[in-house]
Parts: structure tokens; sequence; C-alpha cells
């Protein structure tokens, strides 16, 4: 038996990913939600995942925690949530881990908060240079695909770790209302329309739970769904 | 025909791992080293690495950026990278994968140096946690090596990604001369002592390149090799 923990589902960015990778292919789990303090690991997290951090997914009593291995851990099970090419397999694991450890402007400066509804707001240079990465990561994955002739509107066609890992990345854009061009956008939208994404959106709208995060809601004139 | 591009070996700890990884498995593979900056994504390493970091694997004119990916790449060819137990392989996966998005204090208040000699330095409140953290990580692999029966002193017995993961933090410890608990020095000692970890300090002490990184020295009263 599966239990995933996670932050709210307003905020926590990294327990979005392997939520949303177990809800799309359909594997049965239960989940608990935490409260995030926002600075990092945490003491009060040890007891239930060992970095401190959320998410953390328990294998009956087995342990499994950062996002990364979480999803290394259920894709020897489900080896179709990567993609089955050798090398758009390697490319997607590339992407995965580039987000694990970078994009640090666009995570701090435009942290995740789904309720948000700003709009057209300007990136500094460094969010800039952020989103241009990916949107030149995205446009590589859909170049790969393409070759590879593989149907689907997911990065390497179907849905792969990899819409999983820049799922938190889909509502920034979205959420501060950035501008973006035309092939962006529609992947945007197609990541929007997923299912489990609406369902995470329901959830967070719910939530009555707020976490100092949403000084960001004031910044932005109080704009909201 | 694997070409690793990396950072100087006295400095870049991200290049190491990949490196120790291919020569303890005895992968032959080409090597470019170029000059970091220690400011993170460069544009003067687009060129051949798509992040703007090192290191990045090209196998023939195929690049695999990003250390996490690039072991993974591998150890699709070489399944013995990773610990052959199921839940040992996802502890292994979830260390390696706490490394390469944590234990930030340590990694920048005690950067690696390899020539660097310095002596009983008394570690920050921060460095301490993220040393007590580590030598607890250490411990569970060896406990679950030890449930296991696998024979042998690496992490989980056998050497595999955890270990090169984990390289660059006995080149801290070591350097920095910081006092450990006997099992942790016992492990510090194993691969201080793996032939490879022995080549990459040669070179690195035979490397006439001196970066900025290198006020280090100074700082602990020109203590070096
Ligand atoms: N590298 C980790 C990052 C996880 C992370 O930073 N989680 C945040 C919430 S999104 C957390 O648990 N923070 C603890 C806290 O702030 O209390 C992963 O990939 O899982
Ligand atoms: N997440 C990356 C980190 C790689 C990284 O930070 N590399 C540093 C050198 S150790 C770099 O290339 N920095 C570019 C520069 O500072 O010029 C990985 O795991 O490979």
């Amino acid at each position: 038996m599966f239990h995933l923990y996670i932050g709210h589902k307003n905020y926590s960015s990294w327990s979005l990913r392997p939520w949303l990778l177990m809800k799309h292919f359909g594997i049965p789990f239960a989940e608990t939600v935490v409260a995030v303090s926002g600075k990092g690991a945490n003491a009060s997290h040890r007891g239930y995942s060992d970095n401190g951090l959320v998410p953390c997914l328990h294998d009956d009593n087995f342990r499994v925690w950062d996002t990364i291995a979480i999803c290394e851990y259920l894709a020897e099970q489900y080896p179709e949530m990567w993609p089955a090419d050798r090398q758009a397999r390697a490319r997607a694991r590339s992407i995965c881990a580039e987000m694990h450890s970078g994009f640090g402007a666009l995570r701090s400066q435009l942290p995740m908060n789904v309720r948000l509804r700003a709009q057209g707001v300007a990136p500094s240079p460094e969010v800039a240079a952020d989103v241009a990465r990916i949107i030149a990561i995205w446009r590589n994955a859909r170049e790969i695909a393409a070759t590879l002739n593989i149907a689907g509107d997911y990065l390497f066609g179907e849905f792969s770790i990899a819409d999983a890992m820049y799922a938190p990345v889909i509502w920034r854009l979205y959420c501060y209302g950035l501008a973006l061009p035309d092939d962006a956008q529609a992947y945007v939208n197609t990541m929007l329309a997923h299912p489990a994404m609406r369902e995470w959106e329901a959830a967070a709208l719910a939530e009555t739970t707020r976490l100092p995060f949403d000084k960001l809601v004031d910044q932005f004139g109080g704009a909201r769904v």
C-alpha cells in the first residue's frame, strides 16, 4: 500500500510532482497533507520523511524520499513512466535533473500559489532567463518526440515523468500571467486541461489553511480565483 | 565513444562524481577540462553542455547533462552501478537525490579544494548539521548492507553510484580536517584509498591553473599538500 506525504496543494510544488504522476498512471495511494515552513529541511517532518522534506512515499513501511528517487522507484514498476526510446529517456532524465537543482530565480521569485491570478507580471532578468531556458527545453523535447514519430501533446509525446517534473512551472506561468510563445502556451494549455491537474487545483482552492506564503496574494493586489 | 566534459579536478566537485564512477567500472572515455566560474549556469559552457554546467557526457554526438542523468544513463548499460536489492537501490537513489539538491551549507562553506590541508576547522552550526545528517545517511546505508549480508566496505557493500555521489564530501571532510566518529572515518579512509580517488588527487595536485576559489587556501594559512 502506497502512502504519500505531501504539503498543502496550494503551495507545495515538489508534492505536486509524484502526486500527479501517480494519478496519471492510476496508482492507488493514501495521502497525508502536512504544513511546510518554506525554510527547507525541517525537523518537524523527520518522523515520516528522513530528509525532513515532503514529498515522501511510504511503500508499506519502506520510505522513499526525494521526488527524483520516488519517480525512479515507481518507474521500476511502471516503465512506461519514462519515454521508451533510450535517448529520449536520457534527455527526459537530463531535464528532470536540471529542474531538480536549477531554476532558482523562477522558484524563489515566483513561488507556486495555485489560487493566485496575477496578470502580466514583468519577470526579473533572472526569471526571464529561467523561462527562456524552459521554453528551449520544452521545444527540444517536442522535437525529439516529432523525430521519433511519437503521438501525443506532452513533452515526449505521451505523458512521462518529465511532464510531472515541470508541472509546477505550469502553475507559475499561468498564475503570474507570463507571456509565452505559441508552442509553450499550447503545452501549458495541454497540462492545465489534464484531469489530475484540475483535481489538484480544485483541492488547492478548497484548502482553508493559509500559510505565510500568501503575502504574495496581497502583493499582487489580492488577485485570486 | 564516451567523452566527459569536466571542471578542474582541484575544484569541480560535480565533475568528480561521474568521472570516478566511470573509472571504477573501467569504462573508457576521453575527457576535456574546462574552467568553471563558480557562478552557476554559464553561457561559456553551452557549446558542449546544454545546461551550461559540467559534467556533461557525450556519447558520440548525443549529450547527457547533469550528474544524476549521466549516472542513470550509464546504469542502464551497467546495472551493477546500483545495488541489486530493490529497496537498497531505492535508498541509494534517495540519498543521491538528497545530495543533488541539499547540503547547501557544507557545499558553500567548505568548497572542495583537493590540495587544501586545513586542520581541525570548526564547522558552523549549519555545516555541523549537514555533517551529522551525512553520518546518519552513511550509517543507514551500512546497516542495509549488513542486513542484506552484502560484503564490502562501501556504502551498500560494493561500490555504487551512491559512493560516487558522496565522493566530494570525502575530500571536504579530509581537507578541512573535520573530526568524525569511527564508522564515518573508516568509510572516509576506504574512499581515500580507492585507486581512482588517488588518481584524481594526483591530477588535481598536478594542475597549474589557479582559480579564484584558492582564496580559501590563504584563509587557512596556506595549508596545502
Ligand atoms: N529535493 C526535494 C525538495 C523537496 C522540498 O523542498 N520540499 C519542501 C516543500 S515543497 C519542504 O518539504 N520543505 C520543508 C519545510 O519548508 O517545512 C525533492 O525533490 O523532493
Ligand atoms: N546539478 C548539476 C550541478 C553541476 C554544477 O554545478 N557544475 C558546476 C561545476 S562543479 C559548473 O559547471 N558551474 C559552471 C560555472 O560555474 O562556470 C549536476 O548535478 O551536474
